[in-house]
């Protein structure tokens, strides 16, 4: 396994990079890929060595161009290989010759196209000389640490009214990996995940998978600093043995997240024929990835959504949640939810109801809100309501999670309520979520407010309903696994330091 | 059901309003409404008179203000209450004697806190008088094209930092109107459908219903022209049978959307402390929705995202779904949900294969495209392949309704692509939905464009299946009760006259 760690760590943290195919035209994947790492070489975020190789060109963008990467005259152990199909065999009969570590071949124009030999023939040569392939077609990897980005994919477009924009963002640096058989999702992840500010430590895309599997990263990821949680994207998984495995050994210290698709027949047929694997059974990967503790999400909001509660909240042990709400229909989204998802939203015990029975009788709380679960506070909420109520909530030992509902528009409530539960949620180790419905200015303000201080925000009850099963679900895991101290302490451990 | 027509009518289009409890203190739901009346007023969007009324001021924004609503020399056919609840019956009594036909009651304080006694009091008095009475403890009405608001909730808020934001947005005017029992909920979907860009035309919130009903609502929006879809917010429905006779004769001519909450034991539970009704089995309310043709939501998100399928473009007459995308594994996530949608899709007639055969043998689509279903034109897709491959499926007979999954990030791809495939779209009947991914700049934009030219836009490709499934599952009700050639017809004579 070290050693596979060791191969891996080259594609993300290499000493001396060559960009086989580096072009002057813009137009060209080889330009856009050379101009990645000479930006981030002036940020000084890429702090190894650059080589453009390129018969054709004397520089590139400042740089010496090697005609050849056998007359660079350094050691090199990454290559990445943008040139035309056909000729990528020549290209790696070089690399082999120069004792090249890792490879990741972005070019099209193999197996998936039926290329069938052309890609045996580039793999044979690898194998002879040791070298580790990523891809071919493949969007290959970035690293918002070490300034690593082989994406082909422009940051910004020019629009035909002449107006850039930004078209393929790169996300800031933070907790969540993205390993992805596709590079068009790949590409839409990072998108998404850029908009939603959330941050990515390491983004791989495979295409072919003519030799790194998914495995061999996830194991990687296992032992990364930077990763605390993997989202995993496959149409299909090569050697279901060799997965499990490693699902195995990564789950207990880190969430994996699988996105899995082709689970209907006609979805099935659609991934066989994009990236020619047969899928199998879905219902094989869904009880696989139950057994080894991977988190399965049904689409892909829910992908991003259970991401996110695992990035920003610890795991919770139990299956009790609790609701607290200003709006009751939205309450009431959440709770059926809950119950879908396998959660239990129970009365409360007699000790907590009293409690709000308190709040009211000291004014502290609308005489007419409700003590059931969800506790709702009624049109009449203000902040002190939220912080009064949800502290009965924390203080409660048979609850195990807790959904704040705070819709911004009811009169009284200001936006400081949302300080007010995260500066309480600090002085306790349940897990919270939150949601805030609308697509204005108000209620952007509020999630992204949630989100900074730690509490992961939605835009539905019921997002905050699946992100919060994320929790319960991977909590379950963990415990009978008996990881969950070690892991829950590792996390606030961190939370804190962070 | 003229008679009702003509009492609901009042609501939204009065000819005098007294606004009973306008207040200047700007913290008072009185004061909110009364302003918006102001400003509509101003706007020239609010023609009706207006008059205040409160014992306790001279003048209210500039209008002279009435001691009662006895005091108002004129006839006055609208009142709405925002007095405290138990000087209600004495204000009604008073507005009994004036000869007002319509009153809602914004203030709450009635049977959702227990108070059923103060309520059957007010209703006695307004039904001895014939009086109609929305509410109370509701928001009220909302109407864009009247200028009618009764929203206490404002526009915008003052945040702690001096700033003022947008809170509760007024959505533009549009096709859908909203009917939900919860205010809450109602100024979310305020928030929501303004964000999105999507048009409103009517919005009532309904509170305790102590007299006017979701139902005759219903049977209003039937008449009213300037609505097209509706979407229905439900904890209970207290008159099934009603309900029923309604809907029947609402769906053929419009789609009414339903979100019903309270699916699981504990949700049941919850609204009924929520709003003191007994939810009965949720199950009776699937099969009774299907019964007459309403079309149910499972979440929040699909609610919107149905309403908006339905107002942007007609109704399916068939279950065959083409999909066509330059991302392979986006194009497999819309295969699997239009399968769990129970929607068909199927592999291409021999016919349509002939004609990709043929664009890729001129060269007009890389030769590598997959042109079973879902067409993917890969990572070389361009604009005119998006509008060369659509062509062919709208030339399909066989092919019922189409899935456009154009993910921008591919490097020659350019924002003309949404333009073409929506000028090919006017030359055909065939329905269109849209995906692009992304949350940032571009994907924003392409989105919007879509939407602006009347081809629904969804930010995922589950999204985008989930609206081609509600315009299949109305037409197929359509179809059932022999109305969709009438529906069909309306619907295209409708878009090309905007």
């Amino acid at each position: 396994m070290d050693s596979i760690v060791e191969q891996m760590h080259t594609f993300f943290e290499p000493k001396a990079v060559a960009v086989i195919g580096a072009s002057r035209r813009t137009m060209k994947a080889g330009h856009v890929i050379f101009k990645n790492f000479v930006i981030n070489k002036q940020r000084n975020l890429f702090k190894a060595k650059l080589y453009p190789v390129n018969p054709n060109e004397k520089t590139i963008q400042g740089f010496p161009c090697y005609p050849s990467i056998l007359d660079i005259n350094d050691e090199v152990d990454l290559a990445v290989i943008v040139v035309p199909a056909k000729i990528v065999p020549k290209v790696m009969q070089e690399i082999a010759k120069k004792g090249v570590k890792a490879v990741a071949i972005i070019s099209s124009g193999f197996s998936e196209v039926g290329n069938h030999k052309l890609e045996e023939e580039v793999t044979a040569i690898a194998k002879k000389a040791g070298i580790r392939v990523l891809g071919p077609n493949c969007l290959g990897v970035y690293d918002s640490k070490t300034g690593v980005d082989m994406l082909f994919l422009p940051e910004t477009k020019t629009l035909i009214t002449g107006d850039e924009v930004v078209a393929t963002p790169r996300p800031m640096a933070g907790p969540i990996a993205i390993v992805t058989q596709s590079g068009a999702f790949g590409a839409a992840a990072l998108d998404y995940l850029s908009g939603k500010q959330m941050g990515v430590s390491k983004f791989v895309s495979f295409g072919n998978k003519a030799d790194v599997t998914a495995s061999e990263m996830l194991a990687y990821l296992l032992h990364d600093p930077k990763t605390q949680v993997i989202l995993f994207y496959a149409e299909s998984i090569d050697n279901g043995r060799e997965f499990m495995e490693v699902a195995r050994k990564v789950t207990p210290k880190k969430p994996i997240v699988a996105l899995k698709v082709g689970r209907s027949e006609a979805g099935a047929r659609a991934a066989a024929s994009h990236t020619g694997s047969i899928a199998g059974s879905d219902k094989i990967y869904s009880s696989a990835f139950k057994q080894v503790g991977v988190l399965r999400a049904n689409d892909l909001e829910e992908f991003f959504d259970m991401g996110k509660a695992l990035a920003f909240q610890p795991p919770v042990a139990g299956k009790n949640v609790a609701i607290i709400t200003d709006a009751g229909g939205p309450g009431i989204m959440a709770v059926d939810e809950c119950v879908a998802q396998g959660l239990n939203v129970k009365k409360f015990s007699e000790e907590t109801i009293a409690k709000f029975e308190k709040l009211k009788q000291e004014g502290k709380i609308p005489r007419f809100a409700t003590n059931l679960n969800p506790v709702d506070l009624t049109g009449s909420v203000t902040s002190e309501m939220f912080e009064e109520g949800t502290r009965i909530l924390f203080e409660d030992p048979e609850i195990d999670g807790i959904i704040v509902l705070g819709l911004h528009h009811l009169p009284a409530l200001q936006e400081d309520f949302v300080d007010r539960v995260a500066e309480l949620s600090k002085k306790y180790t349940k897990s919270v979520v939150a949601c805030d419905v609308g697509e204005t200015e108000m209620a952007l303000h509020i999630r992204s407010r949630f989100d900074k201080l730690g509490i992961p925000a939605y835009f539905s009850p019921e997002d905050a309903a699946r992100g919060m099963a994320a929790l319960v679900n991977y909590g379950m895991y963990l415990k009978k696994c008996g990881q969950f101290d070690q892991y829950f302490e590792s996390f606030m451990k961190r939370k804190n330091m962070s």
